[in-house]
């Protein structure tokens, strides 16, 4: 089995990947030991070679608690319908101030990174190790790399900030750790096949739609959302998307709770196919928090059981069938 | 095959079934030339011999333009499951001046009718024949067969205000037709069955629901209203009906446009009972007026079916199946 | 103060009056000593005096729990914008069988009633006085009054079935209360005033409403309720009546929880009036039984000043005001 | 005034900027012949210098056609609630092929200019100037210059991919316009202010508003949706852009169709500021292409007026007021 992530090696996209294989590998779409992991510039280069065949599966980052939405996945998402969401995945976005041999934060002179990561960090540099020269890298990777490559004489005071699996993949040393200054960023990952097999119910599914509105009105998308309020089916996730043809055109890009196997859900998807132009099934898969769903009575398997079996009865009645 | 209806011979009522047979003569629970026509006092004791097998249908009166539900006749329908309304009546409440030989309204010294019917021409009669005097009678096909059957000599002078159908019915020369004060009455009329079998689909169907609500506020309402709009059904009656129970707990008697074979009528039923504690069906049935529901092409049977389809093809691919 | 009520002497409107005259005297509206009750054959005409001025306040049934909103009332209550109601009360409707003089069950040989409340009681006779004869009479009132005046020779072994106020009244013995067959029925009353002042809010109060839908469609009447939904207003009854000009078209009668000086009720009854082609206002009053609707913080009026009063601070920002 | 852009000069957002001060210089906010025009590197920076009082206004582009809403803009609208919209403008993306001195097509030999704008125009390269080199450069501001500012000879055969706005600015000549291989791209730009005030109504308006729902669920989207349904307000954009502060939490960037000064656009915002958290009101402005909304009678002022007054008179008639 091929795996492709977003790269380079000991990204937050490698790191779900790691994630996901250790916690599925018996699962359907998942093989452990014999597993080739691939990284990838883009999703969109990835998302190409799993359309060839020659990867099976690609983890790539679809939303971002402080960023939002990552367009680059989204819009992958949206343009096939090939594709198969069979896990997600939630890392948190947390990074280490890591060296080549262990030292003193006080004897840190200079301190490599990536420019995006180094400002999420400039408060705790500034108070931990104001002497510390920056210097920018390509990537944390890129500085972990490097670092763990130097002369042990040239990496004296020397530190890159990184993601802990780069600091564990290059075997540098942690000297501080959750050094970020906004705690709690997580960013969550979807791991898509190009299979078309979707993963058993579990109890606490999660299924992915985009869904292209018949008009520009606020009209549409409340019919839109009421196909889920009728059947008792919550939203964790609705993200806008345009649809590139002219303004004010938008396809929605939405999570809800529940599986496709669920009567309720299979229900709310009929209804929206019939009212919406354009509706891609993109996956159900189990939720990475195992969170269920609070579902009432009325939109239980059996009440959409014995309703349909009622009406089934009640036809049969109907003259000449 | 026996006919009740709601008597005495030549009520409205009467005229409805009438109505019924002359139309419907060929469809399935209709039968022309062997029918047997049976008059009752009420609905509630017409329904209990159709219960017991000693009629096969029964004609009686459901909505009043003037005075709304009948609700003997929807309490009745409310009792039971076992009764299937298989057609409906529109017939306009009118009334005639009709004597036993022709004369001029100048020469009508006496006026006999049912207090009821007299108030609803009383303007009339001031205006067309003010020196006549009003003889009250116990209905209006009682004055009118009395009149009949008096001596040619006895009759001279006199007139009575009765249906059409009882001048004719009774022999009687009509002297004015149209002569209620108010215009445009009319009462709608249910024939109903026991054994079950609901007419075809004809197209300008309509359905006839009896519902109770989980609970006792605007909520619950709405959200059974929402079933109905979610499939674009329309509603062409709907009224309350106390359950009995407690103050402020009702059922709601509906009528909704479309037959229980449509894709879009069957689903909302489904929902209906998936939300209510109470659903009765109570028949699909081809409207008096033959008008056809304005519907979209989300509410087409083909959307349905191609919706349907689309979800079991998605299940097909669920791990396992 | 002259009260009308629908008698005769006795009757549940009577007790109805009776006990909103003893919680409410001090109110406006209400005068305890100088009190005169006037009994009325029907609602129709008691409301024509007052309209008239003859009668100060009127007291009538509006709903049953057994048989459901009452007819004469509700279209009295439609016809005019000229009458208010000022107070609810909720009658238990509960029968004694009561004598002239003590004595035992076993001793009762003939027993006196209405019709309608015989129906009521057949099952309790038929278990505890098998053996006596029932004779019918014109009222329950007529009834006990009767009994209380015939000579006590003649009253020997005779019983009345009656409200418990005819008993009190009449100074008969109540041999059994609460004989009813079927515990728990209720009728609500109104007490309606000509001169249009509304009672204060007291927190625990109702508003009556009688409005008329624009076209005769599930929409229309979503339309109406989502009004009332939007504001967090409760509906605690709603009725259909037919409006009289042609079938399938209806107005509601409807009570809602809360009061005209609630900011939640006058913004629905604003929405309401807009897309509403008729809507009378009858009325804000306490509730009988003095429940407080639950409110959210959404629907406090000081939400309600706090969005306004920010509308209003922009709309000066507008150039030119 | 001082008005800052999205630089550098003769960008589209150059150009919007050009266009606004055209149409509406007599109006508040504006002034044509002193205007000082300011390019910045991003609205970020711009919005600094704006509340620092250092500039006037700010025009800066809102949402594409192509790539959704831009996320610079939308961010520094929700952060502050002390910028006004005053003012939108919407530009035709599409480019031209220049030159230092008139000459055919066919003696182009080097073509300057973005890689970002190259690449919408790559198909038109290769098919009409298919021998000609492409050079990169830092903008396409930035070739246009380079071009004009070269010697005459120097200049020969070679062409610039830039604005029309470009070519006109820097005096070159136009080979070729709307070379671009997607016909029809639009973005939309916004000009800002900061004093706080809001354009008078002119009956062709929008409003942008900037939305937190409550909870994190399909009701508190449909709650908030209702709000503007009830009122008749249409959406023309809805975005969603997350809060920052945990996965799947958003906020809402929505344009409604209406001004500030319409009575149902005031009423959706009073109803809108009471459910959510979190309404901030970023302008109501007139529209780039002047179309006026579809209302109904029952959303037009005077029905608001007249359900208003309505209620206030009945008010007036509560007992104490």
């Amino acid at each position: 089995m091929r795996y492709g992530f977003l790269g380079p090696e000991t990204t937050f996209t490698h790191q779900a990947l790691l994630q996901a294989l250790a916690q599925h590998a018996p699962e359907p779409g998942f093989a452990g030991d014999e597993a080739v992991l691939v990284p990838f510039a883009s999703v969109a280069t990835a998302a190409t070679d799993l359309l060839a065949g020659e990867l099976d599966a690609l983890m790539a980052p679809i939303e971002n608690s402080v960023e939002g939405g990552v367009s680059g996945t989204l819009d992958v998402l949206a343009a096939t319908s090939d594709i198969t969401i069979v896990a997600e995945e939630i890392v948190p976005i947390t990074f280490v101030l890591a060296s080549r041999e262990p030292m003193e934060l006080a004897e840190v002179t200079q301190v490599a990174s990536h420019t995006h990561a180094q400002a999420q960090v400039q408060g705790w540099l500034r108070a931990h190790v104001p002497g510390a020269s920056v210097v920018p890298a390509s990537s944390t990777a890129a500085a972990a790399k490097e670092l763990a490559a130097a002369p042990v004489e040239e990496a004296r005071g020397r530190a890159a900030i990184c993601s802990p699996l780069a600091a564990q993949h290059f075997g540098l040393t942690v000297l501080a750790e959750g050094i970020e200054d906004t705690r709690g960023a997580q960013t969550r990952f979807v791991l898509v096949t190009r299979d078309g097999r979707i993963p058993a119910r579990t109890g606490a599914d999660k299924t992915t739609l985009v869904v292209q509105l018949p008009h520009n009105r606020s009209g549409a998308l409340l019919e839109a959302l009421h196909q889920f309020q009728t059947h008792g089916v919550n939203l964790s996730r609705i993200e806008s998307r345009p649809t590139g043809d002219t303004l004010g055109r938008y396809s929605f890009s939405i999570d809800i709770e529940g599986h496709l196997a669920d009567r309720r859900v299979g229900d709310a998807l009929r209804g929206l196919r019939r009212v919406c132009p354009v509706v891609h099934f993109l996956g159900s898969y189990p939720r990475a928090d195992g969170l269920r769903p609070a579902t009432s009575e009325a939109t239980s398997d059996a009440a959409y059981d014995a309703a349909h079996e009622w009406v089934v009865a009640l036809t049969r009645q109907i003259s000449g069938r």
